[in-house]
């Protein structure tokens, strides 16, 4: 089973731009990919719900569940690829992500207690917090942008 | 609140190549780089598990549970965007995805089954079934780009 086993892993590694050492440090620019990853799948779920808070478009709690439930881990997944090593790398991360590492970390905390108040109100079906949380989430990842991410 | 709430939903869509539009149709582009991205964080969570499944490295329990319940997450995200008007978008995707879609299905319904095998043996700290599973998640993902996607 190993050999199966390791030609799937391989496979996958390949096309992937990883190492094909499993013990190889992950290199900057796949960092850099994998955070932009997770920031656009949580734009992906996060964006929808925006005009249904707003009460422009009928508030579907299905969606609002499932999105919420798909945030809570999708908020947790950019953080580690802020790593110092990828500053060498072309994104529009601002250096004071490294020279002020407290704010960037207190900025994190923000978003997962508003994420926190977001899925907690979804999945007890409260819609009043629920639209609420949408909008502080919203401006958490606004607010943490203005800060640490370079205008286009 | 309204007004500063549709600010931050704006300030995150500009910076994210949304239509500004909450009811226009996501683009086909960004329906490929939202599949992209689901892909490549699959692989951040899963790979790292590889080398614990084959005995390479130390199994890290806790790794392996939070893993498991990131990819139950992220192995659901990136279905819809194999949407047919993605098929002008330059990519690995290929045309059998929409020329066979009971096929494309089923090759879902395999990792889906596979991870829920993972993930309720990394839930109940089953390492030997936990290790079967890594493997078979593995080989689900790598079975269906062989007949999904492009060589690289």
């Amino acid at each position: 089973m190993h050999s199966k086993f390791l030609g799937a892993a391989l496979a996958l590694a390949l096309g992937s731009g990883y190492a094909q050492d499993a013990f190889a440090q992950v290199k900057p620019e796949v960092m850099v990919e994998q955070r932009q990853a997770a920031m656009r799948l949580q734009a992906k779920y996060l964006f929808p719900l925006v005009p249904m808070a707003q009460g422009k478009i009928p508030w579907d709690a299905a969606i609002v569940t499932r999105n919420a439930g798909y945030l809570d881990v999708l908020i947790r997944l950019a953080w580690d690829g802020f790593d110092p090593g990828t500053q060498g790398v072309k994104s529009r991360a601002l250096p004071e992500i490294y020279s002020d590492p407290a704010k960037f970390k207190a900025a994190q905390e923000t978003v997962f207690a508003d994420m926190t108040k977001f899925v907690t109100a979804a999945k007890s079906g409260n819609e009043a917090a629920a639209k609420t949380a949408i909008g502080d989430v919203a401006k958490a990842c606004s607010g943490c942008h203005d800060t640490f991410r370079q205008r286009q």
